[in-house]
């Protein structure tokens, strides 16, 4: 009963996540009630996001060009190892840390049958025998998959003379990097220990 | 240091109820993961629901064309009265109520200077006089300024001679009276009917 570009709309809304039809139903009405130029607005950023970001061919973080700002500004002495992009708007929260990121998008996970070869363990590999890489900082999340995948970074790293460390656990076990405050992830930042 | 088109998205998303910088990032982020078609289908039921939905001329509700399917297909005699189109939605889920609608785009709320005059009273009055209405129900919401409303509603058709009912007001079908408030079990014990 609703008009049919109306229903598409909240159909087109439900791709988001967390959104169900109710959620998307108040969306909809919204855009109906927002003005012209809001809602052209984020159409139009919607396209430019989805057609200009890629990933940078370094460390596979979001940016509109080939290197990100990070891998371009930054000294490559420190690597610090994420799941996710998201994980990296995260941790630039942290005073002090000024090192480049390394996304792995996604984390060792056997029964998803997510292997090694799968995430972006080879990049790294070959970042630490370029760069000249004195540390790298595993700051994945502080759950089963995160901590395989830590683990196993760190095993073929120490063999080439690489100090690996690890957030120290004030993150709270179970809880997502996403999620937690500036002032855990700076306590965690000081506390890294070797692995 | 995100890119600035994603900054940009992320700020597009906040215009939406509800959703701050967090829920904004997160629906960035499943953006730039989801599929080109996705993307750009969004982006253009965004425009096209915009541009081509517009207030039926008779009830108020969201359209396509002039008239809405509900005044262009059912009788006129029955009319319900409601705040928002949302609310169509939630009515049309009753079976067995075949009315027509009249939206009111707002209720009756002094305290922020809304008057019978900001509106659509005016237009439920020269419905009322040209459609030959024999009941008119007012379903705007059980709080304060729907109450207000119906009042009114009811005052000035009533002597035109037009049957003015009203949503009943009690327990919630599948509630529990340890949790129902004093107002609703008060107003639940007043319209008791006999069984």
């Amino acid at each position: 009963m609703n008009p049919k570009t109306l229903d598409k709309l909240i159909g087109a809304f439900m791709m988001l996540p967390g959104v169900g039809a109710k959620t998307a139903q108040r969306y909809a009405y919204s855009i109906l009630n927002s003005s012209d130029h809001e809602v052209n607005n984020l159409s139009k950023a919607l396209l430019d996001a989805k057609h200009s970001i890629k990933f940078c061919s370094i460390c596979g973080n979001f940016t509109e060009e080939d290197t990100c700002d990070l891998c371009k500004t930054r000294p490559h002495t420190q690597i610090c190892v994420v799941k996710e992009p998201k994980d990296v708007v995260a941790l630039e929260k942290v005073k002090g840390l000024k090192c480049v990121y390394h996304v792995l998008h996604g984390v060792i996970n056997p029964l998803e049958g997510i292997t090694p070869n799968d995430i972006r363990i080879k990049e790294l590999l070959s970042r630490v025998a370029k760069e000249g890489v004195s540390e790298v900082i595993v700051a994945t999340n502080p759950d089963v998959e995160g901590e395989a995948t830590a683990l196993y970074i760190a095993k073929i790293l120490k063999p080439l003379g690489i100090k690996v460390t690890r957030l120290a656990q004030g993150i709270s076990i179970g809880s997502d990097l996403e999620y937690a405050d500036e002032v855990t992830l700076t306590r965690a930042i000081e506390s890294r220990r070797e692995i």
